[in-house]
């Protein structure tokens, strides 16, 4: 449709406006799990891009994309985690500078990193504070570009460029399978992906506790749930994004929900076949693999394994967890 | 030199060789770890590989070269590492079998992992047994061609493809670093890497308490030191291979050796900042690149990370270690 937000066109451009900054990331394979599934699988790890998530592909799109005087002034983003460090990392390499939103009980180690990018950290207690509210006050008083974690063209199409390179270097798929948070990486790869592999299908995978997007598939509207309990902390989503969600609606087939011990068998399985370190949410797409949930199981699946931002100290004690 | 027991033609002969069988494996950037080193590094990440290390490419090379009456019988080899799991998978994609022998106190993981590669496994009592002798006699009462971990130009070969294939892929590097155990990794890289990158240093990586290779170079012949006491179980070698010092000792700049301690800050910054899975012996060459004891310090470096194979306990069993 000529009408739609984001086109083709727009990944195409965005692969153009960050190549050289973001990282072209590797596909891999694993006999083992193309045994274990049934299936051929390829897994574009975006735990090997910038800041060890696709973040950084729609952070560095919409930024760079700033006027002169808006990159004088800097950005600011509200997020305690992937988006935080997406965001500072851009400004930083586009000579702009960041103030970053967190709440107040954010892990040290989410607030060093980012901070490291050299964003300046703005935090507010989590049950008082409104973080849009702080946001949006920041922004004013100092002239700041707020740089949304999704309801954006940019960083959507930003997002995008994921599921354009797999398919660019792979060929044509019959699945593909992305995390759902926000909504903002299955939009970019949804429109990508469709454009590219007519027929495709395209799964979402939620946590059991964060299904906003499958309720609101079902709903036929944007449904908004409580705040999830979930490990997967880049998908406590409560409710999908407007602009997102809008694209999804018309391009997604289908959600599956994994549960939080699934996710762990998937990062289980990540670290000791495939050797490389997931987040939960990094590994919901395996976990939903895993589950058998796939039904038909396509042929050629895709995977955007969606990042590996975890201490060995939570992943430690995550993995003594599940046994 | 003519008279060279292995040369880039053989190199390349095991490159197409193997194609199709052993995972061209991705080469891996990371900007912190070219800021934190003041360096171009380029990781060649054979924990990718088949059997989650570069053992798969010689094992694979050596094993289809056999007669089919050889193939018919089997093969045999003692290791209690990677070797054994290299073997037991290039047999079994061959059509081959493979009988493995390893001290019965080899972890049950490793036991189980080598087994479900379709092998049988024969155990012997490491303080009493002579696994040179066990093997020897099984091979001869069953007709099993042994396939030795370092010791033969077609293992050699087989290695070099990891460095050929990273500098096709890169071009040009100033240094080389990879881990040393029997020197089959070393020596095949080496062969691959003066050849294709004329002025390229070779630099080995050993374990400090496993400096055998650095020994002989020093003394200019085998030096045999005690067993070593290492994390680094994958070069705890007592000697250099025959075959493969004569190649090394040719060919390498240099050996780099690692305290424990460094090689666990390896493992930490890539798991950490890589997003990767490194065994003790496949994260040495990041360790000395860290230690700051390369110096000049190159300005292309590339580091083949040897290997991934480590149970979740292990590694967190090490990491908590390392505090």
């Amino acid at each position: 449709m000529s009408t739609s937000p984001v086109t083709l066109d727009d990944v195409r451009d965005a692969a153009a406006q960050i190549k050289g900054a973001a990282h072209h990331t590797p596909v891999l394979r694993s006999r083992t799990i193309d045994r274990m599934v049934g299936a051929e699988v390829f897994m574009k790890c975006e735990n090997f891009q910038r800041v060890g998530a696709f973040k950084f592909r729609g952070a560095y799109n919409a930024i760079s994309r700033l006027s002169p005087e808006r990159l004088r002034r800097g950005v600011a983003a509200y997020s305690s985690g992937n988006h935080a460090q997406g965001v500072a990392l851009a400004a930083r390499e586009l000579g702009s500078s960041a103030v970053i939103v967190m709440p107040e009980d954010t892990p040290q180690a989410k607030i060093d990193a980012t901070a490291g990018y050299g964003a300046e950290i703005v935090t507010y207690d989590r049950f008082t504070g409104d973080r849009v509210a702080i946001g949006g006050k920041l922004a004013a008083e100092r002239g700041l570009t707020l740089i949304p974690p999704y309801e954006h063209p940019h960083i959507i199409a930003g997002q995008g460029t994921a599921a354009l390179e797999l398919i660019e270097e792979v060929g044509p798929l019959d699945a593909l399978l992305t995390p759902v948070g926000g909504g903002g990486l299955m939009a970019g790869c949804a429109t990508a992906a469709t454009a590219l592999s007519p027929g495709i299908r395209m799964i979402g995978v939620e946590p059991e506790q964060g299904d906003d997007t499958k309720r609101s598939l079902e709903a036929g509207h944007r449904i908004s749930i409580p705040v999830p309990r979930t490990i997967a902390d880049g998908q406590a989503a409560e409710i999908p994004g407007e602009l997102t969600f809008s694209i999804n609606q018309r391009l997604l087939d289908g959600i599956v929900l994994v549960s939080d011990e699934e996710i762990l068998a998937g990062m289980k399985l990540a670290f000791e076949r495939l050797k490389i370190v997931t987040e939960p949410s990094g590994a919901t797409p395996l976990a939903a693999l895993l589950s058998g949930r796939l039904d038909p199981l396509p042929a050629r699946i895709g995977l955007v394994i969606s990042g590996g931002n975890i201490g060995l100290p939570r992943f430690t004690e995550l993995m003594s967890v599940s046994g």
